[in-house]
């Protein structure tokens, strides 16, 4: 048995364990029909380690405002705001741990891409600072973003103050490429005290937008669109927002070790790493590939693999699951083990498995 | 405990049993890598029981083309064209046996529906005529038919010969509601030996339609699609196609326990059901009423549920697999159990189980 240690995208927490009873999902749905106590699956409360340490204790003082850091010397700058989604009805904190975790894949990812950045959570999204995005690198950033779980969209930004003149000018310069055959909408967001409503500000900068390109507004279906986010003193001005994979952060949801035998496996590996689980890899290293580029930082290769030694290697490595790609007419013969098995295609159609299996090995996004 | 006893959709094989090595399914993506015997939940391979005994050696005797049953007598009669799909790759007989066991589900489900019909399989699909649908009672039907698991679409057709003229008068008839504003195409396909090609066919129909309609033709956006299906001596127009949930049919992939104490456990059996897994419920009777209008035909009522209660139940009713809602970040602790336990939502955003939750129970389709 060989085995492959990449570098890990978050450290592992040394008060991991299997029952530490402080979970972190939003289980409230069935919490009357609960008979067990919940089990977290690994600790999650310190999951970044050592790592973030000083970041979290700075967040404490500052009220969880970190200051941006200065660029990297050299290099034309892009700065890209990072939407992150299914949280709405977590905690703060357990949001700082999201914000932190997903902070650190993102270093992790862009680092292994050879991407120069800075990554920091404020305002309730991550920035990303990077070197070159206008200079040719801007594909591979976003390349690599979209390939981050966490992450539901990225958008490209010119940074201002929240004073309208500098907004305005950002928005104009952003909106340059209009022609008067073309539509466009202004979107305003807007988070703090200022002198004007967002209402305000989308129809001053939509008035001054018109006069200089003379294209119209369509506020329904317009052909561009200018996007502003004012938040405190600042303001971001933006006109695309890119879909990306959406889930968790690896290494948010526990351990698991998941098989890797055949193409099955990679799809119900790549569902649970998408769900937020460190994941370890065993099997053939053919279909380690693939999620490697999804963030996949442990494997090992085996030739072949029962039960029993997915159930060795899990407990040898402090995982709390197993995970195959079996399909319900294909259950294989129940060996016990003392772990949970997780089947996430057995609810799932074979086009659909085939489908995304296609998708996946040939590094689709 | 008490135990309700629906009629059951297809009643299960006297053969069925655990490790009975015939498959069903088609798993040729993972023959190379597996180890131990692909085992079949339960038997499949006489999954239809003594009810279609009859009609499987009739559809021998005449090379699987069953003759159109009279309708039933009285009433104004629709035929409904019923496709299915997920069969592409299985052989001829396991298409037979998915055929008959989607054709007696549909029986099922409109006579509790109290709709009169006739049901067959026919061509490589499966025709139900029923009385009264242009009478009012189509929106029933096409519930109905909606929520049999297995079927792709429903179109309601129009049956002719195969002659040219009397497809011409069918779809001239089907069309009538044209006028010169709209544009339409015609969609022809075509099995079997004709004097006729299916451009030629589709061609010929639609100058009649411009001519007697004056609608213009588009075949790229048409407002309005007429298809004509010729199959050997008949032919069927039709101009809608109903999307219905797809699947497999209930019982023709073995016999689960699925566990009903929540609301993420209502869509954990639901996807199962999906699969064509015949499914006994057993929890809290308010989450039953969902699923008994997707076939669910066995439930008990029983107030709470451990991993040992669920064994019993599976081992007593000849179940192969325990089913329940558990999410990656709330696996319950682990009792071993004999039996596969399959959580089909491991893989799954809490938004995706929150709307698909929503959807079934209340009552969407």
């Amino acid at each position: 048995m060989q085995e492959d240690f990449h570098s890990r995208l978050v450290r592992p927490c040394k008060r991991a364990g299997r029952g530490f009873e402080h979970g972190m999902g939003n289980g409230a749905r069935n919490q009357g029909t609960r008979k067990s106590p919940r089990h977290c699956m690994g600790c999650r409360r310190n999951r970044q380690g050592a790592d973030d340490k000083d970041s979290r204790k700075k967040s404490r003082r500052r009220g969880f405002k970190i200051e941006a850091p200065a660029g990297a010397a050299g290099g034309k700058m892009a700065l890209i705001l990072v939407r992150y989604g299914e949280l709405a009805l977590k905690s703060h904190k357990v949001r700082r741990i999201f914000e932190n975790a997903l902070a650190a894949n993102i270093r992790t990812m862009l680092g292994s891409a050879g991407i120069r950045a800075k990554v920091w959570p404020e305002f309730g999204r991550v920035y990303v600072r990077t070197e070159g995005i206008e200079g040719g690198g801007g594909d591979n950033v976003t390349t690599a973003l979209r390939r981050v779980f966490g992450i539901t969209s990225i958008s490209t930004v010119t940074e201002t103050t929240a004073a309208p003149a500098d907004i305005m000018a950002a928005a104009l310069s952003a909106s340059k490429t209009l022609t008067k055959e073309k539509s466009f909408a202004v979107r305003c967001k807007r988070t703090g005290n200022h002198e004007y409503s967002s209402q305000q500000l989308a129809a001053q900068v939509g008035d001054a937008i018109n006069n200089a390109t003379g294209a119209r507004v369509d506020l329904d279906s317009p052909d561009f669109e200018i996007s502003i986010d004012v938040r405190d003193k600042k303001a971001f001005v933006f006109t695309e927002k890119i879909r990306c994979a959406g889930g968790m952060p690896l290494g948010t949801q526990g351990k698991v070790v998941a098989r890797l035998q055949n193409e099955n496996d990679v799809v119900a590996a790549w569902l649970i790493m998408k769900r937020g689980a460190e994941t370890i890899a065993a099997g053939n290293s053919k279909y380690f590939e693939p999620l490697v580029a999804w963030g996949l930082n442990y494997s090992i290769k085996v030739e072949t693999l029962s039960y029993a030694d997915l159930e060795k290697l899990a407990l040898e490595n402090g995982a709390d699951a197993i995970v195959t790609g079996e399909t319900l007419d294909e259950l294989e013969e129940l060996e016990k083990t003392s772990l949970p098995i997780l089947r996430p295609l057995v609810g799932m159609s074979e086009e659909r498995i085939a489908a995304k299996a296609k998708s996946i090995i040939s590094g689709g996004i």
